[in-house]
C-alpha cells in the first residue's frame, strides 16, 4: 500500500516551504477559531496578508489547506512520544508517559490538533491520507504493544490491548472539546489522572 | 439563563412538524456520509425531493438545519437513560448502565450523533444553544453524583469525580470517530468493555 522511494512526489507535506508552513499555520489558527465551514479563502489571505492568487498558488482549494493541516498535525506525534517513553521499568509507567507526552505534543500544536479533529474530510491525495492513516495504526499498534507486555509480565490484568488502547487513546482525542489551557490544569496533567484512573484498572489485583 | 414557558417559541424544536423532522433526519444523513462542508442546501432539497424554496421556508440556513440537529440529538437522552439505571444496588452497575445506554442511545440516532459530534458551529439562536448547554451539564453531572455516590458509600477509592465522569463519556463521546456497526460488536458491548476496564479502576481494593 504505501509506496517507496517518494522524494519526486511534490505534494509531500515534508517538501512544505515556510512560506507554506506559514499559510498552514495561520490556517489551522482560523479553522480552530471560526471553523473550516465559517473560514474562507478570502479570510486566510487576508489574515496571511497575501494574495488569493498566491494561495491558490500554493493549495488547490480550501479542502487541500485542511488535508495539510490534519496530515502534518500527526507527522511528528510518533517520534516525540517514542522519545518519552522509558525503556526499562514497568509496562504502566511506559504507558503512562506514552499518554502524557501525547497530551503534550497535541497541546503544543493546539490550532492544528483541534482544526484536525473537526470536520469530516477526505483527503484526495491518496498517497499522503495512506500514510497518514498507516501512522496512525503504527501509534496504536506501538500503545498497544505495551499493554501486551504488561499483560505477559503479569503486570496487568488479562484485559483485551484493543479496547484498552482505545480507551486511552479515546481520553486523549476527546481532549480537544473541551480542554482550556487557560483553565487551572496542564494538559500533562489531565493525561497523568487518566492515566492513573486507567492503568489502576488494568492492574492485576 | 433558562427562561420558562417557552411555549410560544416558534424555533423550539419541539414545535417541529413531521415534514421538518423529516427534512432534519435527511440533512443529519446526508452531513455523516459527506461531512457538512460538503453538503449543500441543493443536495438536501434533491435528496428530500422538495423545492430549495421550501427548504429554506423552513430553515434559515444550511448552519439553521445543523444547529437543530445538534440540539435535537441529545434533547431525549437523558430521559432514556435515566429510565436505564436500576434504582438500587451497587454505584458500579447504575453507571454502567449509564454508560451502555448512552452508547445505546447514541447508536440509534447515529446519523445525528455523527453530524452533531463534527464541525464546530455555534447555534446562533441563543436560547436553543443555552439549553442545549444545560442538558450536557445535566447529564454530566448526574453521572459525577453515580460517582460521588459510589465513593460516599466506600464502593470507589477517593478519585475526582469529575476526572472520572469525563474519562466515562470520552470513551463514549470518541466513538463516533470509530464505531463501525457493521463490525463484530455493538455499541453496547463496547460501552460494556469500557465499563469493566473503568469501574475497575475506580473500585476500592
Amino acid at each position: 500500500m504505501n509506496g517507496q522511494g517518494v522524494t519526486t512526489d511534490t505534494a509531500d507535506p515534508d517538501e512544505t516551504s515556510s512560506r507554506v508552513r506559514a499559510l498552514l499555520d495561520i490556517s489551522a489558527q482560523l479553522f480552530a477559531e471560526r471553523g473550516y465551514e465559517a473560514t474562507s479563502m478570502r479570510d486566510i489571505s487576508a489574515a496571511a496578508g497575501v494574495s488569493k492568487a498566491l494561495l491558490y498558488h500554493h493549495f488547490a482549494s480550501k479542502d487541500d489547506i485542511y488535508a495539510r493541516i490534519a496530515f502534518n498535525s500527526t507527522k511528528h506525534l510518533y517520534g516525540f512520544v517514542e522519545e518519552r517513553i522509558p525503556t526499562d521499568g514497568p509496562s504502566a509507567e511506559k504507558i503512562r508517559a506514552f499518554m502524557i507526552a501525547t497530551a503534550s505534543f497535541f497541546s503544543q500544536h493546539r490550532a492544528a490538533w483541534i482544526a484536525a479533529s473537526n470536520a469530516f474530510w477526505v483527503d484526495r491525495n491518496r498517497h499522503r491520507m495512506g500514510n497518514r492513516m498507516a501512522r496512525r495504526q503504527q501509534f496504536e499498534h506501538r500503545l498497544r504493544d505495551l499493554i501486551r507486555e504488561g499483560i505477559e509480565a503479569g503486570e496487568f490484568r488479562d484485559i483485551d490491548p484493543a479496547d484498552a488502547g482505545r480507551l486511552i487513546l479515546s481520553s486523549i482525542n476527546w481532549m480537544h472539546r473541551w480542554f482550556d489551557p487557560a483553565k487551572e490544569h496542564t494538559a500533562e496533567e489531565i493525561a497523568a489522572r487518566y492515566a492513573d484512573l486507567i492503568l489502576n484498572g488494568m492492574k492485576q489485583s
